[in-house]
Parts: structure tokens; C-alpha cells; sequence
């Protein structure tokens, strides 16, 4: 009897989301584990597969598993590594074949690794605000950003498998912030969850603006949301910096590809309130006046853990 | 009996180079027009038609004319329009029916269009450097600076058809060069054949620095060329200059599409020498580690006037 069911698997920075898919995109089972408890990949693997034996028991999906689809930070397509991934605590510098990995420790059930950001295009391609759209580019505001472009219906790998690190491309070119890849003035430096908290602490070093978030030890994305939400002055302009950098770059992305929309995804994308208004005004500044208030800017609708799930199973079908 | 030959056109700002082509990808026969003797296109498609005709007669070819390619600055593939096109002097801010005109110009010969970028790409990649390679990014240095990007052995062409517009993304953010699209800050206002001559006029306005270009009145491209082929310093750092920008953006580009090499185009490409080394080392300096490198960047290896020529007529066996 064929297998009827396959695993999504996302791979964040803080958390591990799993679940169980049916054909229909149904999530039957899921569950979410620690990324960051530890440093090296092993004991990590071994979370994974303990929990994902727990949902697989659930689900009574014993013997009935075809695949596993999982969406990682520099997961490559085509090797089924991933390599150099600053934001995973047990990733760093190395390069892990987390694809094997993870079918030995599942009992040879095969695995497909992409980029998260990929796999989460291919989730809001299938499932979301992107269905029927031929031509789009995804980029998603987490912990840091990522992004899956989509060409003629197509996830574009590139030659190496790696392509499509938008966050990784130069948005500030002199003095910029250094950024976790080692590099300067990366997107990611300021429109992540972490460089919007960056931009905000950094404000309120320089300035004695009166703000709520000043009486705060650690400030993180959230909590600048939070106190935009209640009007404050201070978090409302550390949003519209954002969506200003932001914009910006996606005018130089639709140069690339002339997408017919953008899609915002992630934690940072719930924020759609404050970042709507600076982000269209910024991309429709800097593109190319062909372009001027043509490509849409669309958010997520899906939700966020089953958009990494379906888009991550969606992989387990091709295996 | 099957129609045998095309014809491939590319325009240029200053020049529109025409050629009829074989199967074989030999050219039989080929003419130079002015691009920029008029301000609107019918005396420009007259002239255009006229030299058509007479190298069809020249090579014998009448009624054996299968289709007519065109590469041309924002030439849409899908509706055949030239949009926009502010390096054309009948171009401007006008929307032109270039394929409809030129076909009707021509006695109904049906007529496809394409970037002249794109075009020069799809000559590159059946006859030239690209040879045998699936992703790799065209960049052509002329008069502006254009771009073909070949995905999966394709041409992207986006969602409108207007994809592969890298001379317009942003090389410098703030207080940039006022660029030819109404922007500022675009790579075309700085490594362009018009951008390299701005930087050496500013640089010699702004210092007392010894050079030969100051005897001239208006220096090009080739003058800047000469000057540093010479030993001149300040021709030597302009280039330098210039590679450090270009590099620094094909840093960003590699990061879109993770390409296996990058291909220099168009008359600035031919200061191989000087080029080189500043925009290998930008280009690493500022790429992702993990294209550290590893992208090849490759200089066209096809006489310019034949790449663009045999690019262009690709398209006519499409007809």
C-alpha cells in the first residue's frame, strides 16, 4: 500500500516545528521542540526524532510515513547539508548532513532539505497568499531574514542550491551594522526581529527621547510592537526606519526578477499595521519607475507554523 | 520549403547592429545603423528597414527570412513594446509597438523582441563563454549597464517581461548619482561607459592630481581606457574605482541566483585587465562566505558586434 502521510519539519533559530501532513495539506499531528539547547547537532537530532516518533505514535502513523520535508537555514536542496548556519547554535561554521542525519535516526524514512524560507514559499505557493501566482519573491522576517523566490512556478536553487540569501544582501554599503554572517550592512542587520531591537536600543543610547520601552532590561521585536500598538512615538519611528530599509531592498529585488508580488512571512511580518505604509512608500521610491505601484505587497495569511509545516511536507511528496 | 535563415538586431544607444544569421550561427551578412538620428521612431524604423532589405539582397535572401530577433533596452519579450527607454533618443518616456512597427516595416516578417542584455545572454550561452552552463548572470558595461539572467538553462524574463534590470538597483543609497532612469544612485551611474567618464571628470575637478585626461574636453570610456593602458594614475584608480563598485554589487546579484559565473559584456568589459582584479576582490569581499570564491566571473569571449548580433537572431528561430 502506498504511504499516505509525510512530516513537515521547520528549523528556526529558537524552535523546531513538526508535524504530520495528509494529501489534503490536513496537519494531523504536530509538535515543537528546542533548536538552541545545544551546541552540537547530535543530541539535537536525537530530540527531533524522539519527538517526531511521539507524533508519528499520535497520529497511528506507524509504516505509513513517504517522507520527510524539512526547511532549515542554508538547507541545500540538492546535497542535503546544511552548511555555515550562524543562527543555529549547533550550526556555526560547519557543515552538517542533516538530510542523513535524520533518516538514520527515523529508521531510513528518506528526507528533502531546503532553505526554510524555500520551503515556506512553497507553503504560501500551495496554500497561501501566493496560490496561482507564477512569479513572486518570499521573504521572511524572523530571526533573521530570509527569502524563497519563485520563477515561472519554480523555487530557484541556482547552481550551488543556495540561492535566494536576500537577507544577506548589502542594504547599508559604508559603516553598516556587522551581521552574524560575518559580513557588513546585511538586510538582515536591521529587518530581522533582531535588528529591529538593534535599531531600537541603539535609538534610545543616542537620544533622550521619552519611550516605554526604555524602561525595559532586554528588548525584543514584541515589545517594540507592543508599544507601537499603545502609540508610542519612539517605537512607531524604529518601525517605519524598518519598513524604509526594507522597502528599499525589495525595490532592488523586483529589479531582479519582476515579480508579480512580494510576500512578507514571519514573526516580524505580523507587524503588518506599521510596516505597510513605509515599505510600499520605500519600494515604490526606489524602484524603477516601471515598476512604480505595480508589484503587490502581500502578508502572510496563512499561519505561521502550519505555513513551515505544509511548506516543508510539500518536499516529503517528491521523494 | 522551410525558411532557413533570421535576422538578429541589436540596439544599441548610439548604434543598431543587424545581421542575417544561418542554422549554424554563421552570420552571411551584416550592416551598422545610427540608433540616434531621430527623436521619434518611424524614420528610425524607414532607416532601420531599409538597411534590412539591402543586406537581405546582398546575401540573396529574399522570402527565405524566417523571423526577425531584436534585443533592445527594455524590450519586452511578451508584448513586444519598448518601454521607457531613456538611453534611446526616440525612446524617452514613450511606449513603442517596436515589433508590430518593424514587422509591418518588413513586409509582415514576424518579429520577437527581447532586452538587448537578454539577447546578448542567449548568444553567450549558445556560442560564447556561457557554452554548456544552466545559471550564470550577464552583465553587459555600455552605454548603460544591462543585465540577462539565465536560470535552469532560461532566460528570466518575470512576470511583465521586464526582469533582469540590475543596472538599476541601488550601488549607493544616499546623496547617489542622479541616474538616466530618474533615480539615484543606480549601478549604471557609476559603471556604465558614461558612468566611468563622470567619475573621472569629478575626480579631476575635485583634485590637482597630474593626469593626461586633462588635456581633453570630453573624455569617454576609451580615453580612460587609453590613459591607464599608458600608466596614468588617476585612469588606473578610476578603474579601480569602478571595479570595486560592480563587484560589490555582483556580490548582492550572486546572493539572488547563486550563479556559476558572472559574464562581463559590452565595450567597458574590454578593459579586462583593469577590471579584473578590483572587481574579483569587491565581489568576494562582499559575498555570503559561502560564494566566497567560488563564482567564476568570465569575460565575454565573443566578438561584441557577432554576440549581439547571434543573440538577438536566437530569437527569430522562435518565430
Amino acid at each position: 500500500m502506498a504511504k499516505e502521510l509525510v512530516i513537515g519539519i521547520d528549523v528556526g533559530g529558537q524552535t523546531t516545528k513538526c508535524g504530520i501532513v495528509d494529501a489534503r495539506g490536513t496537519v494531523l499531528a504536530q509538535t515543537v521542540i528546542r533548536s538552541d539547547s545545544h551546541t552540537t547537532v547530535e543530541p539535537y537530532i536525537a530530540d527531533l526524532a524522539e519527538a517526531l516518533k511521539r507524533i508519528i505514535a499520535e497520529a497511528g502513523a506507524e509504516d505509513n510515513i513517504r517522507g520527510i520535508g524539512v526547511g532549515a537555514p542554508n538547507g541545500n536542496y540538492y546535497t542535503g547539508i546544511i552548511e555555515n548556519a550562524p543562527n543555529l547554535t549547533w550550526g556555526g561554521t560547519k557543515s552538517i548532513p542533516f538530510a542523513k542525519l535524520l533518516s538514520k535516526a527515523m529508521g531510513g524514512i528518506p528526507v528533502s532539505l531546503t532553505n526554510d524560507a524555500n520551503a515556506a514559499a512553497m507553503g504560501e505557493m500551495t496554500y497561501g497568499a501566493a496560490r496561482g501566482m507564477k512569479n513572486f519573491i518570499m521573504i521572511t522576517l524572523g530571526t533573521g531574514v530570509g527569502s524563497g523566490i519563485v520563477i515561472n512556478g519554480e523555487v530557484v536553487y541556482g547552481h550551488d542550491g543556495f540561492a535566494g540569501e536576500l537577507g544577506h544582501t548589502c542594504a547599508v554599503r559604508h559603516n553598516g551594522r556587522l551581521c552574524g554572517c560575518g559580513k557588513t550592512g546585511c538586510l538582515e542587520a536591521y529587518c530581522s526581529a533582531i535588528g529591529i531591537a538593534r535599531t531600537a536600543r541603539e535609538w534610545l543610547d543616542l537620544s533622550e527621547e521619552p519611550s516605554s520601552l526604555r524602561s525595559l532590561d532586554k528588548i525584543t521585536s514584541k515589545d517594540i510592537y507592543d508599544a507601537a500598538k499603545e502609540g508610542d512615538k519612539l517605537a512607531l519611528k524604529v518601525f517605519d526606519f524598518t519598513g524604509e530599509m526594507l522597502g528599499a531592498s525589495l525595490a532592488d529585488f523586483i529589479a531582479f526578477s519582476a515579480p508579480e508580488a512580494i510576500v512578507l512571512f514571519g514573526g516580524l511580518a505580523r507587524a503588518k499595521e506599521f510596516l505597510t505604509e513605509p515599505v510600499t512608500r520605500s519600494m515604490n521610491a526606489n524602484v524603477l519607475p516601471l515598476w512604480r505601484n505595480k508589484v503587490e505587497l502581500v502578508f502572510s495569511s496563512l499561519k505561521e507554523s502550519d505555513a513551515a509545516i505544509l511548506g516543508a511536507s510539500a518536499l516529503g511528496w517528491e521523494l
